[in-house]
């Protein structure tokens, strides 16, 4: 058996797993675009171009939202139907595949991972990987029916759709929300529910569920049952700075957004608190909008850059650099500032690689999103809040945008498309690559100390 | 002797090196303050508001070079001259300050530091800063006296100004230059001079001896006359960061704006290298235009964005997070990516305490940034790209805008003053702190590994 288990393991090219990761959403996005590209996936039953084929597919398998046609009027059943095929098979195949390397990386340098209990070994087998998918798609698949029928039941209810179209729209929304793709089949996304709480709370629920991810689901739904054993390291941070992520996203959304008379402004109060709160939670990479941001004011913009930017949380459907890269950051700068040798978090210490790995991360991300943005700017002719807003929407697979996506010429559709799929990708191969791999320096040189400041 | 220097030694807080330095600033900025609101240090010899003082003096002595009101028309002689004087206080202060604080945290540590030749002992005398001082005041002194001679000469026998009025022009820009102060005597900077490197030339060479930083010039100077040894680890990672970043503000610039008819459009072949170099070299901080900036292309405008940020030398007159802290980081990447456990950089290993201050000095620094834009963009009615622009220029020292620093209202120039003070002595003062203090930790905690990207 462990033998068995042991061959299984070496089948897989297990020393560069981020390879295996990009091959499998190179082959998915190729296949979408190809299936989009037919005439019956449009509603008018024309063929469609190539860069909006890909463009539509690559957002869907990165879970990003970003179109340049208008889903429910553009595409037929069909073409809906492989949009949301890709939404689930990127989903499922990213939270997976974090799952699995976050996994790996635990058990190579011999760390306790939340997603099973403790176990010796510090190989991973084929059995924890099956464990892993199988827990991912009961997971995603439970928490999607139960929003779906959520849903379904408020658009027969409310809005008189016939049976099957509540349905459609149940499942299809759902599978969106949990997925935090952001695709909707109302051409306004969410602005004509803006006052409707039964069809926000299920959506924003969806949201938060996918976007924690799965460890931390995991951890949650196995420590409900066995209670006293302190939560993971990871779980509590997670769950800390996404909940405070969200509070302050709500807040300053609401805040700057309040006398704003074309966004929040002619809302009453409790609905005003309502918006604003979907509005804190979109920005953790949902991508759903029910304001028009083409009126947001340029302060809720940039808020919202650096909300994008954070993301969500690992190995789940969220994307940005993650919650947890940001918060380790923010505790090597807080330890640093009180003098502390050590890195202390709730309780634990940080290893110093995770610590350069999380900077390596934050700041090639940066990098990435300047650079794209300064590409953008010299062939487009949008302003920066703009193209900015549209850049850190793209990487962090968040799918907002001030409504330019469809306007920026083919050159910046392709950065569009690269950016996507760099940061659906990225952050999560990187992260695992830079912890998997072997260190061979076998010398060291003298210290010196360059001035810093 | 010995015990006399440790007596004087401990006359100083050397344990809160920072705080005298803020003191000092705060000590120039209000006397600065109160000479600028007196009637005849205007043209028109109307007493002057406060804010409007308090900016300029804080602009002055911060060397940022940003203004509210036009400095040759508004000011009379006595009121450009408290400028003048508020320039060089604050060029040699935060020359002489840096460099020293820099020295204590090398004796602290016990690190090679080639202000001087190698001594054994671990503790700064009041010698040491004496030959600190001498050093500074030695080559601040020669430098703008060469450059103030130039161009004394050229405005002279070029531009037919009358001889003393020839010597003031040419004191005035030689010690606005040196400190990368970037006030002038002409409301439209330096562009009247743009074809002219006779002006320009002197200009930058004074701009990048002074922001090189003292430790590199003074060891570049030393290093001349005893060849052989190899220049230490901060000079050559200033020297070639500094110089790299020239060359890709330079190209940048140049290929930005080649066709643009309102900035280097119109200009033959030359013209456009020699303003382009020099557009290459202003956002080392130093603030000066010969070109106006109210007509970049966006995309300029970020590039410069990313260029003022950095900034120039540790311990020269030149702001921003430091071209050392930037350079640290960027191998600190470029070794996690390489997968090696320490980082080497130029046959030199960097401490691993400076590779967590250069990440707190830059991560603050851009979190500074964020809030003020987001302060900014509020207060005021201006597009993200000059907002964010105007406050790198001012975090940065830069003095660069795009034009709307008169027309922000009166709570955002006090952000800007906020900013001006914070970017000039922040990463100075924080990096040496964090330097030179005492690390308490007694106790260590469980490692644990959070999940990272
Ligand atoms: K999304
Ligand atoms: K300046």
């Amino acid at each position: 058996m462990a033998r068995r288990s042991r061959r299984g393991r070496d089948a897989i090219n297990w020393r560069h797993p981020g390879r295996v990761v990009v091959a499998g959403f190179a082959v998915g996005t190729a296949i979408g675009t190809a299936l989009l590209m037919l005439p019956f996936a449009t509603a008018s039953g024309e063929a469609t171009d190539l860069l909006t084929a890909w463009f539509t597919a690559v957002s869907a398998i990165c879970v990003t939202g970003l179109v340049v046609v208008d889903t429910p009027t553009y595409w037929s059943g069909f073409g809906e139907g492989v949009i949301l095929g890709l939404i689930q098979i990127g989903g499922l195949g990213v939270m997976t595949l974090a799952s699995v390397l976050a996994l790996l990386v635990a058990r190579r340098l011999g760390m306790r991972m939340q997603l099973f209990a403790q176990t010796e070994t510090k190989a991973l087998g084929l059995g924890d990987v099956r464990r892993v998918v199988a827990g991912v798609i009961r997971l995603s698949l439970t928490m999607e029916a139960a929003v779906a029928v959520l849903l379904a039941v408020r658009f027969a209810w409310r809005y008189d759709e016939p049976f099957w179209d509540a349905v459609y729209l149940g499942v299809f929304h759902a599978i969106s929300a949990y997925n935090n793709a952001g695709f909707a089949l109302y051409s306004d996304s969410l602005i004509s529910f803006a006052t409707d709480p039964f069809i926000l709370v299920p959506i924003i629920v969806a949201v938060v569920v996918g976007g924690l991810g799965f460890p931390v689901i995991s951890e949650l739904l196995r420590r409900r049952l066995r209670r006293g054993k302190p939560w993971s390291l990871h779980t509590r941070v997670t769950v800390l700075t996404y909940g405070a992520l969200l509070v302050v996203g709500s807040v300053a959304v609401t805040l700057t957004e309040w006398w704003n008379p074309k966004t929040l402004g002619p809302l009453d109060l409790h609905h005003k608190l309502l918006v604003g709160l979907s509005h804190g939670v979109m920005p953790r990479t949902a991508g759903f909008n029910s304001l028009d941001l083409a009126h947001f004011e340029p302060t809720t913009l940039l808020i919202n850059d650096v909300l994008m930017f954070i993301g969500g949380g690992s190995a789940g459907t969220a994307g940005g650099i993650k919650v947890g890269t940001f918060a380790l950051l923010a505790f090597v700068i807080l330890a640093e500032i009180r003098g502390q040798p050590t890195v202390h978090v709730l309780g634990r210490r940080l290893p110093a690689d995770a610590q350069r790995q999380a900077l390596t991360v934050a700041l090639l991300a940066v990098g990435v999103v300047m650079t794209a943005t300064v590409a953008l700017l010299a062939v487009s002719s949008f302003a920066l809040d703009q193209v900015l807003f549209e850049v850190i929407s793209a990487f962090g697979t968040v799918g907002l945008s001030t409504g330019i996506t469809a306007k920026i010429p083919a050159v910046g559709q392709l950065i569009l498309i690269a950016l996507m799929f760099i940061g659906r990708l990225g952050p999560i191969t990187m992260a695992s690559a830079l912890a998997l791999r072997e260190r061979p320096r076998r010398y060291e040189l003298p210290e010196e100390r360059p001035v810093v400041g």
